[in-house]
């Protein structure tokens, strides 16, 4: 188990593109949510999946479970997600300390663009480049687990 | 994956014990259930751990996923479960060319003792012990996840 702590904006501009250093295509879904406890089914690149735990509904700081999973059986845990799966692009963006993971949303959420940077500690304060906008860490409409079921 | 066709019947004699094969001690629990799916984290003799997931909340067959987990993962996902944990202590039976689980429970529902076979096809018509009672395959009152929350 590790604790996530991750931080959520909204992207202004696209300067970031300048600095992307890699790019992966994710689909996901979530098989489960009660408890405040999600379940998260993920194949990045059509070539590794992942089933991911997350505890704790909302804010900063949530457990985390990761495990590989083959991809086979991700594609047939995808078809159980409900009600919808996400696909989007993640593309890596180094600035600073930190590298941002901005979310390029495709499907029937596209044009959301969001970037996450995930910090070692609750009170560490991130530079923010020119390219980010409100943050929207506790906003529950732009939890994936939300957007899934939008 | 692997389709599950597993039938459940209730226990109406001890006479099962004089053929234990293998014992072990299994604690259950249920981190969510939604969309037909139950999400399981079993650890037995706390040693060996599994998160499982089984699509479709009743009937003779599913489809079930199990990946081993690290035990000190296990311990916490417990933590998380919703509303309890279950405890039960499963002893393995040789009966003709089957071999039956008898699940003792403990805690509390300590006083229910249930027998599960798993079958290689929906219709094959297992011999029935004379200490096999009442089938209780589709009641949901007999389902792990029912009692994982009484």
């Amino acid at each position: 188990m590790a604790d996530e702590i991750e931080r959520k904006f909204l992207v202004v501009s696209d300067s970031w593109r300048a600095s992307v250093t890699r790019s992966m295509k994710l689909e996901q879904g979530y098989l489960a949510q009660s408890g405040g406890v999600s379940v998260r089914v993920r194949v990045r690149d059509e070539a590794e999946a992942f089933l991911t735990l997350k505890s704790g509904g909302s804010g900063l700081v949530r457990a985390e479970y990761e495990y590989a999973i083959p991809v086979a059986d991700a594609r047939e845990l995808l078809a159980l997600c409900v009600p919808h799966i996400i696909a989007k692009r993640r593309h890596l963006v180094p600035a600073g300390e930190f590298t941002w993971e901005v979310d390029v949303f495709e499907g029937r959420h596209a044009g959301l663009v969001v970037a996450e940077i995930e910090l070692d500690a609750a009170d560490t304060v991130p530079d923010l480049p020119d390219w980010i906008g409100k943050e929207v860490t506790a906003d529950p409409r732009y939890y994936n687990a939300v957007l899934a079921a939008l």
